[in-house]
């Protein structure tokens, strides 16, 4: 990731697809206005709870997009983020 | 639950029906700017007050909705539950 | 009580009829923007100014109301009540 | 009195006369904009300034009305009271 | 001064004509959304930078209007006084 | 200067020439909604990082405008200078 | 760079063009509403985690725009700043 995020800051890439997990099924719920999911692509040194690689539910309307390498990315405080997939 | 919250945040599913409790009759109201019922599902590491199995009554308008194996669950903070059912 | 309030909350039963207290009487306000005054059913673990039984003047637009056995309940902050009547 | 405030809070009944001090005249200001003159009936347990029997000035829009024995009182913070009259 | 100011307040009355001061003239601007100049009457126990008799500059909008012997006082906060004329 | 700024207030006489300095030329903007440019007449006792005779950055709508000997000045908080000229 | 920023200030230089890095491309957004990219060319005392010369994204609207030798500049807090470009 050529993006060091600083902080508490954390760069998350949107899941769009279902996500299966050991312990049951999420479906990602298109509505921007309810939580949406996605992987923790880089976390910042301030970062406690989440790491990069971490599948995670986040709030909506979380932090920034912007785009790197034609990818639509987010980043947002580690206090957005609501919780971490088993 | 596949879910883990983070912080001091509580996964509640909603209750709709009675709640024969101890001491008394709680009865759901549907109107959703009245305090509701319902049951904590997980609780996060900095929970104090709460646990999973807990029969609650939550602040009105408390935290986002979301889908898991099709059941509309409710993330929240610790702060929004208001009691514990005996 | 069946439900146990958390933290600094208070649960009020709100008192419609005059209050004979030994130093005055106090008439309830129908005006709800006016204190109204109550009996205090249940308090939770971190208060320390009111206990169960206190009859209280608690501020106007306190809290939530519920209903439990067919009763309007009130749970609030400890912090909305004003005073307890001697 | 009564109604015993709970912390800092103070029970004040309004003056409507002239207030002749030590120190000088103070004419109660009619319009609610501006701040009042009154007795203090009672202090709570955390007031360090006032005490019953104070007369003071206090802060327009201060507090709560209620009425106790058929008299309009009202309760404040005492951080409310802008100044004591000699 | 009959009125003891408490805390951090002080009584100020002020002044409309030149404060002619020994590095300068202060022209007092009618404009009330200016800062004004005037004289403090009375400080309370807790203020640390302006005593009676400190010609001032004191915010726009401060504190509050009361009249006393006739007089139009203002009673604010010390933070609201800007400046002390040398 | 005649009016000695308290705590961390500064007394700044904004510049509306071209700054030249060692390191660049800074041009003052006209437009009020940009950082503007002065000279600091007096720093207040708590003021750390800017004092007498430095040039000056500050924010846009900082601090509050009064006349002295028919000068212009504007007294606002340290907070509100945003950098130094070399 | 002719003004030093002061506290947990930083001087920013927008970047227009694509930034080419060891990790990716990042593509500026031309919307003011997104993430912008830009240079450090300078960073108060109390920076702790960017310095003159790093490449940076900063949050939208970050600061204030300020012009020096012909270019425009933006000075904002050390917070607004999201991440380093490796």
């Amino acid at each position: 990731m050529a993006l060091k995020p600083l902080n508490d800051r954390v760069i998350v890439k949107r899941k769009e697809e279902e996500e299966k997990t050991a312990g049951g099924i999420y479906i990602p719920d298109s509505a921007k206005e309810k939580p949406q999911g996605g992987e923790v692509l880089a976390a910042g040194p301030e970062c406690q709870t989440v790491k990069a690689g971490d599948t995670v539910l986040f709030a909506k309307y979380a932090g920034s997009e912007f785009s790197m390498d034609g990818e639509e990315l987010i980043i947002m405080r580690e206090d957005d983020i609501l919780g971490v997939f088993a």
